[in-house]
């Protein structure tokens, strides 16, 4: 029998989770009791930092939805038709999107009252399986694309067994659904360089960033969309490579970075979307100064998010409190496509190598 | 001597164009008199529709840019510099973005105050040359994406002579400076549906609608960007393959579809963007009540801009005008996703297949 693949064994996960929901109602039923469900809750109070996981996770308190409340029956009914949902969508290896799921529940006649509700739904059901609705095939709209040596193989229907070179197409590959559920069968890369923006990831692809470096290029779109955060961490731990994050020097860009390493606060529920050891890689505060870059002075919004990084505990180590100082001094702020000033290679002929020689030392 | 392809053609032609530019300044100089430069004028009162070619195109009026005038000896400047600039970019074989021009005119001590005075000399060259910004590789960051059995062939450095069919990851493929550029070899496509949302191009793509009904499928990503308009022409144009497009029922969906068919005023000073026998498939204000779409009110904004398409010479024709009466009558507004109500594959089982029919009749 052929071993079981990475994106495989996470969705027979997800089924068997969804298989002891299910039988907790039945159960329930059977001995003539309410049926009910009890997820960890997610107020601002059950959220905490947990130091050795690195990221935000919730605490042991938990609330209760129960068929016997008047005032929960709809939100319970709601959840379990969700997990009647998604179970279809998986075992039919359909995809689908939030939009989506609010449309097809009026098929159902479930009713959410607009997307806001059935999306509260879906995180509830993240909570209650402890998994990323990517894993029950609920994907975002938005599409960001990795490029480099590394050879794949589908999972997806009509594609099994399949593979694709991702130096095939210059443009980058798109990551959707079946790029995420995709196996890694070989990779001649040392290291993973996600890049904020989509002109720059095109000019490292054009000055040959993959060979040059024996990089796998990420371009995350701005803040990169979960599955995009998941298949860093893929990378990362499954083949052991190094992950460094270019952004813009600004409060926005070093929170990319911050969010790729750290997780956010919105999925404290979940695991397995971090990526501990990457590093951000720049555009540093520091180093406006040190390259003389365009730049452009920090906005009083700016300056506020600043602040309220500086409280954060995921920015409590030495690098990211000095980076921070920096733009509160300075109040400047850069871009990365303004390396261009000293013509459009220099970030990768000079820019990069000097700083992937700093962060691999940190 | 191989053929020269579509993609080699039009660089070959902006190159003649920018070096008869370049010989104008230079005879100028020869004769000791103040180089300078006419622009078609983009002013309003120039800007008009043409019914033969389906767009909106300037007029017979020009503007000067002399470097005799002192107040215009800057923009002159400018414009001067950006030629020779992106006459570097094509002879390098380097594409660049809009941020990246606006920085890299820092190297050459050419001043930008910000990015929108250099958009603003990028249209200008646009408007001198009558190319768009993409024939001189500068492109947009924002990306859209193509699925279908097309196999085209890459121009772009190190990749030239590779090939890749265009069904190959199913995820959908980059419409980038490299697909952009890349000739068509092979199709056994026999049309090309463009889709505003990306949600519901996946779906396609998983119900198999290449297949079906041998199709070439778009994501547009919204309004698209100008090279997957051009894209789109090229598919209609050099493979003579009708082109159907869906978009919300909505102003703003059927101002996508009208962009594609009819072009921009903004882009008057350009051609080769438009595909005028493009169609507009659904999801039409008719469709909202004739499938019992789910659906919500229009707003005040969405009522505004219908009353502003009314007014447009664009939307001069049966169809565009019946549509815009009944989104006015019924105030009603629906999404593609708004199909799921009847089952995720509805729109692709049911809805595609008669609209197909009767657009194909129109």
């Amino acid at each position: 029998m052929k071993k079981m693949g990475v994106a495989e064994e996470r969705k027979a996960e997800v089924l068997r989770k969804l298989k002891e929901l299910g039988e907790s109602i039945y159960y329930a039923l059977q001995n003539r009791k309410f049926p009910e469900i009890y997820l960890p809750s997610r107020s601002v109070k059950n959220i905490m930092y947990d130091q050795e996981l690195r990221q935000y996770v919730l605490g042991p308190a938990k609330v209760r939805r129960s068929s016997h409340n008047i005032k929960q029956i709809r939100t319970f009914t709601q959840l379990i038709w969700l997990a009647f949902f998604v179970k279809r969508l998986i075992k039919e290896r359909k995809t689908s999107t939030l939009r989506d799921i609010f449309y097809s529940a009026q098929a159902f006649n479930i009713d959410f009252k607009d997307q806001d509700e059935s999306d509260k739904i879906i995180t509830d059901l993240e909570s209650a399986l402890m998994k990323a609705r990517e894993d029950f095939n609920v994907f975002p709209e938005e599409r960001s694309a990795i490029f480099g040596e590394l050879i794949i193989e589908y999972t997806v229907p009509g594609y099994e067994g399949k593979r694709l070179d991702l130096t095939s197409h210059p443009d980058g590959v798109m990551i959707g659904p079946a790029l995420t559920t995709a196996e890694f069968i070989d990779t001649s890369a040392e290291m993973v360089i996600a890049i904020e923006k989509g002109g720059l990831f095109t000019r490292f692809i054009e000055e040959k960033v993959h060979k040059r470096f024996k990089a796998i290029l990420v371009n995350t779109a701005g803040q990169p969309p979960r599955s995009t955060r998941y298949l860093l961490r893929r990378l990362n731990q499954e083949l052991g490579l190094p992950v460094y994050i270019f952004t813009d020097a600004d409060p926005w860009g070093m929170h990319i970075a911050m969010v790729i390493i750290s997780g956010s606060a919105n999925a404290a529920h979940l695991r397995d979307l971090t990526t501990p050891d990457a590093k951000w890689a720049g555009v540093w505060a520091s180093d406006i100064n040190k390259y003389r870059l365009p730049h452009d002075k920090l906005t009083d919004i700016d300056i506020k998010r600043l602040h309220e990084l500086k409280m954060d505990p995921r920015y409590n180590s030495k690098l990211w409190r000095d980076e921070i100082e920096i733009f509160l001094r300075h109040k400047k702020k850069a871009e990365q496509e303004a390396f261009a000033r000293y013509g459009l290679t220099y970030i990768v002929d000079k820019y990069l190598p000097e700083k992937l020689e700093i962060v691999k030392s940190l």
